[in-house]
């Protein structure tokens, strides 16, 4: 054997942690290990911001990782049904995903990941265009869970019924959800507000309703829908818990 | 202060936490936390069955700490809309709660839960009983996110609806919500396949699905459903992977 091909480190793998709801000490012990084990950290974000999922690790990446931030090209300025969008998301998906192929033949890569990365999460486009055999994911605790842990009630009963839907939904489509539900957990619900509050109080549900900001997060915030005026952030998630039976 | 008055402990919490979906390094750090420093440790279990919560953690359980098995007194051998059924569960409960508000101001106690307690969890109807400021939930990975991951596929893309049903439900109200969902998680499998197979067959979803019993354990199995022939556990889920926008 040469002393380049001795040199040269053993393949890796990109290996995806879920982070779970935003509190460090939520994300599981084997994220924790493979989070503490890694030489080169790849994160989502927007230009200009810091990312959510690495907020989550600050304080908690090894000296000697390399950071690699993968910013999206573009986020909300077009619409993202429009072929502009797709095309320049599917070029950043196709050359992160070639670079983090790379990165695992040189040793390993950790994509971080708030919540769960198989639960609306932007790692499954990179998941989608890398060979099965090099990609891992650990789970994590959705970003809901961290919610309906923080008003303190349990969220699903006995055999009640829980829907999980986006708040982007036209009002009708909302409304329909929302009288077929026994639970709820809407999200992105930011600019849809009025829209969902609206299809709640049609269908008699608005007095259940709770609005959940940062779940488990320092700046956490809980409120009754009744209570919200004004703006709210796009990651806040609304909830209904369900009503199920109870010996 | 007298020495009887020293040497009784601070009071400390029932603390419940979520283990997650089974593999013992899908605890989060908190969890864990909790676990190693425990003086008490509670659990539900089924008479002459180990437990389910307290299986994962086998092996890790701190040598000092005392175990506190609560045995349902009754599981599936009577309807669970009997009064009978409710009323022996409501005494079960009940005492349980005194019992462990008593070990919290003995120093705490920490109640195991499989997956994330105030989803379908037994705890919830512990805590509706406990006062409020006495009891912690720490999340957990629900028992749904470690099948999803172990089938190595996302559950939900962009904006789909993701509906979580008990397969207990009348086949016709299976079937609408089957036609009504873009993925689907459907619990409590067991007896009711048949019934759930005939019902995602006829809204064209049946070669869709997958079965995952014991997901993330030792013992995982994954299969596509129309590959499962037989009885399955009560606890298998069922899931219909979403097919949401991607770039």
């Amino acid at each position: 054997m040469s002393a380049q091909a001795a040199e040269r480190p053993a393949p890796g793998k990109v290996v995806c942690i879920g982070l779970g709801p935003g509190d460090p000490e939520l994300m599981s012990l084997r994220a924790h290990r493979h989070l503490m084990a890694a030489e080169r950290i790849a994160y989502f974000r927007k230009a200009g911001h810091p990312g959510k999922a690495r907020l989550i690790v600050e304080g908690m990446i090894p000296d000697q990782a390399e950071e690699w931030a993968m910013e999206y090209p573009v986020t909300t300025e077009i619409p993202f049904d429009s072929p502009r969008y797709r095309a320049l998301l599917a070029e950043f998906y196709d050359g992160w995903a070639a670079r983090l192929a790379a990165g695992a033949l040189r040793g390993g890569v950790v994509v971080l990941c708030e919540g769960d990365p198989f639960f609306y999460g932007s790692f499954m486009h990179l998941h989608a265009r890398l060979p099965a055999g090099l990609v891992e994911v650990v789970p994590g605790i959705p970003g809901m869970a961290g919610c309906w842990t923080a008003t303190n009630l349990p969220i699903t009963w006995g055999d009640d019924v829980l829907t999980v839907l986006p708040a982007t939904l036209p009002e009708d489509d909302l409304g329909r959800r929302i009288a077929d539900s026994d639970a709820l957990v809407v999200m992105k619900v930011g600019r849809n507000l009025e829209k969902l509050r609206r299809a709640l109080s049609r269908h008699g549900r608005l007095a259940d309703a709770w609005l959940v900001e940062h779940g488990t997060m320092r700046d956490e915030r809980v409120r009754r829908l009744t209570e919200v005026e004004g703006k709210v952030p796009y990651f806040s998630i609304v909830l209904v818990h369900g009503r199920g039976r109870r010996p």
